[in-house]
This record gives C-alpha cells, structure tokens and sequence, in this order.
C-alpha cells in the first residue's frame, strides 16, 4: 500500500487498552487510524483493534504504533497497513536510536538461526516466511520522528524524557528530520494536553518532504483549525474518540 | 553537486592535522577524499587541506567529515563538496542524535535572531547569506550511519562508544540504516587496525540503497581485494597517505 498523505488532514488514535465505541461509524470522517499505547496494550488487543477498525472501515488506512516489540506480531504486521516506529528526539538513547538497532537485529538474523531459537514475534515472522519478510517488514516500517512535549504523560515516561524542548529545538529536531534522518513523519506530542500553536509553527517553517502532525488535547474545531493554520499536516485526535463521540465530531475539519 | 558513487571504490582519508606529502600526485588513483580528524585539528587546517587538494586534484570529489562543529566555516563548506556528518551507532546519545539537533537548531535559528549575537561559524554562516543558506547547507550535508569497532581510538573515545557490535548488530545497524534512518552511507570503522571482512559481509546482506565504507588498517592490495570482495564498495585510506607513498598505493584497486 502506498500512502498518499494530500488528504489526510485528521487522524484517529486509538488505545487498543480501551474499549471501541458501539458505532464505528463515528470515524468515517477521520482520513487515517493510528492503533497503539502503552497501558495495558497487548499484541492481542492491539490485533482486535485493528480488525476491528477495517472491517468498519475497509479503506482508511491503519497504522500500528507499537510500544514495544511484543505489541507485534506477524497478524499485527499483516493486519495493519502500516507500522509506525517512533524516534523520540528529546527521549533517552535507547527509545532514538538502542531499540530500534536491537529490533532490526533481530529482523536481520536468518531463519535458520531464528528456527527453534524461541525469539519473540518479529523473528517468528521473519522464521515463517524466510528471508523475503524481511524486504516486507522493512517496507511497511515508517519512522516517525518524535518530540514528546509533555513530561507527565506515559509518553514522556516511557521513553524517558527528562525535558521539553523550546519552539527553537522543536524546529531543530524537524530541520534534522526532514535533511538527516529522512523519517517520513514529524510528529509533535503534547499527548493528553493541548500545546497551541507554537511548536507547530516552529517546526513547518523546515518540513517540505517531512509530513507534519501535531497530537495533545485537540477537543474542538478551533482547536483542530488552529492547528492546521499554524501549518500541521494533520490533528491526531485521541482520548475524546473512546468516550465523547460528539466532541471527536467536532474536531473533524469541515471542509 | 552530486555525487555519482559508481566508480568510488578508494577513498583517501586525509587529517588535516598531519602534514600533506610533497608530491599530491600520489592521490591520482583515488577516487574520493574525506578530510577530517579529531586530534589538534582545526577550522584554518580543514580549509587549507582541503584547497590543497582541490587544487591539485580539481574533478576528485572532497568531503570535509568534521568532529566538531567549530571545524566547520562558511569557507569550509564552500571549499568542500560535501559535509560528511557522522551518526554513530554504538556511541553515546550526544554522538546520535544530541549534537544533531544541537546543530540543526543552530541552523534554524533566524538571521535576524543571530545577527550580533556572537554565534559560532554555523550561525555565522546563515546570517552572512540568510534563509537560503539553510537550504544550501542542508543539501551540502551527509549523513553517516557509523560503527566504530576499535574501542582503543580516538574515533571511539570521541563518541563515547562503550562496546564494539556482534557481526549480527553491525547487520542490524546497516539494516536499520536502510529500512529506518536512511542515511545514504553506512561506515564501517575500524580506525587504525585492521578487522577484516566479517563484517562488512554482514553489513552487505541487507545494503542496497546505501553506501557501504570500510576504514581501518587497510595496507595492502591484498586487503583492498578482501574488503572490496566481502561487499563493501569502497575502501577507506587513511595513515599510510601521510607517511608511506608506496604502501598508499599499493591499496589503489588494480582493474
């Protein structure tokens, strides 16, 4: 699947820890489905999740985040269009640059030593289809590089930020994505809190290749509009969606 | 410029630091020159190597690999085709990711906000040319995916690199570098000493994009051969340039 970014504008993010609304209809203005957390997420609430979620909506795309490397398996990779992998700048060393070594060291090894080895999911993946896995698990990996802006968020523990970064870092941090690193996606986090413009406006002034979204208490159509205007690619709208579906309505962009 | 990699299978790397031999005809069968070191080396050295060598070798591509960003001059940038910015995979957070952004928020920093305040040469740079000079130096950049495996170097006491990888987490490391932070060069490092073809072939499985250097104790066309042979597409020169003409010359690949 190729992903074409021009109309996607608002975004889902759904906590597979949590249950689904009744009526999924409620996503059929959301452009894209982001399926992770990390409280009580498993690879099998994860797998439910994004089944659920296409079947309601066969052709909105689908992204797993994963939180961890046994979030995934090779239903997770097969069900979702996408996995995303987060890179998170202001993180410590093993949550930018540690984890994801060790993970496509793992993808590297053969099957051969995989076979019988008892290694997590990912070498099970790579073990059952043999070396081609491994072409099409590096294919739909995206990396996502990330400023995680709100010190009191799982987020923020999980990866473990000790600090924010300034409007002037955040623009740093996108300048080194879009002319460095080359992740596909820059994503500014203020995860549950919403954080304004600034950042935002910071970081699009360097991003031309990079696509920009912003995530972190988005409750309202002012909000999503102010965020949009100050030059994000697309709101990524999350804990309203579990629990007020007439608040997540309102932060769909009207067109 | 841009930078055709086809016909780079020998690459001199010269320290800027150590005086230039007599006769520069001795680069002729080189076909790449990276100038950069750590030791007593300095922005006025960088910039008069590099000019020495272009100007007796004016279609040979230079890079200038600085170690720290106060090597770094709108003059040298000028005078050198590409600034080869290292990431070192096995080293600390700072030498990954820390200092790039640390660089890239110097960048993007505005004229207006630099201009008299006694920033250093990046900065200077910008503010001499304006916007537009972001974008030219973000084009003039490299990125480097590195591994560093002589724990007893300058390279590594530099980076802070702690441990040397398995052949598997070279592997991972290459593949991490194609599939996830796409850098066009992947460095095998092995400063000063020889270490071999092992891993450069497990580098070699998962390349195809990238570039693929080995540097370390080349001294022969015997190991030349053996490199080149185990995948690798170009080799990396550098001590015998300074002292030892006919060594040198002896790791040019015969074709």
């Amino acid at each position: 699947m190729t992903l074409d970014w021009d109309g996607v504008t608002h975004i889902t993010k759904v906590d597979p820890a949590k249950p689904l609304p009744d009526a999924l209809d409620v996503l059929e203005g959301t452009d894209l489905v982001i399926v992770g957390g990390s409280d009580d997420v498993t690879e099998a609430n994860t797998l439910e999740a994004i089944r659920a979620i296409d079947d309601a909506h066969p052709s909105t795309p689908v992204f797993q985040e994963p939180y961890s490397s046994d979030h995934v398996s090779r239903e997770t990779i097969d069900a979702a269009d996408f996995v995303a992998v987060p890179a998170v700048y202001n993180g410590d060393r093993e949550h930018f640059v540690g984890k994801h070594v060790d993970l496509f060291t793992e993808v590297g090894r053969t099957p051969e030593e995989l076979l019988g080895a008892g290694l997590p999911v990912v070498g099970d993946f790579v073990a059952s289809k043999g070396v081609d896995a491994i072409a099409e698990l590096t294919t739909s990996l995206i990396g996502e590089g990330y400023v995680v802006q709100h010190l009191d968020s799982a987020a923020a523990t999980t990866s473990g930020v000790e600090a924010t970064y300034t409007p002037e870092e955040v623009a740093g941090a996108a300048l080194a994505t879009e002319a460095f690193y080359g992740f596909p996606i820059f994503y500014v986090e203020y995860s549950g809190r919403y954080g304004g413009p600034e950042d935002v406006e910071a970081a699009a002034r360097y991003l031309e290749d990079t696509t920009l979204l912003y995530g972190g208490g988005i409750d309202s159509q002012e909000k999503t509009t102010e965020i949009l205007e100050a030059g994000a690619d697309a709101v990524v709208v999350g804990d309203c969606f579990h629990d007020d579906p007439e608040t997540f309505r309102d932060t769909i962009p009207r067109t």
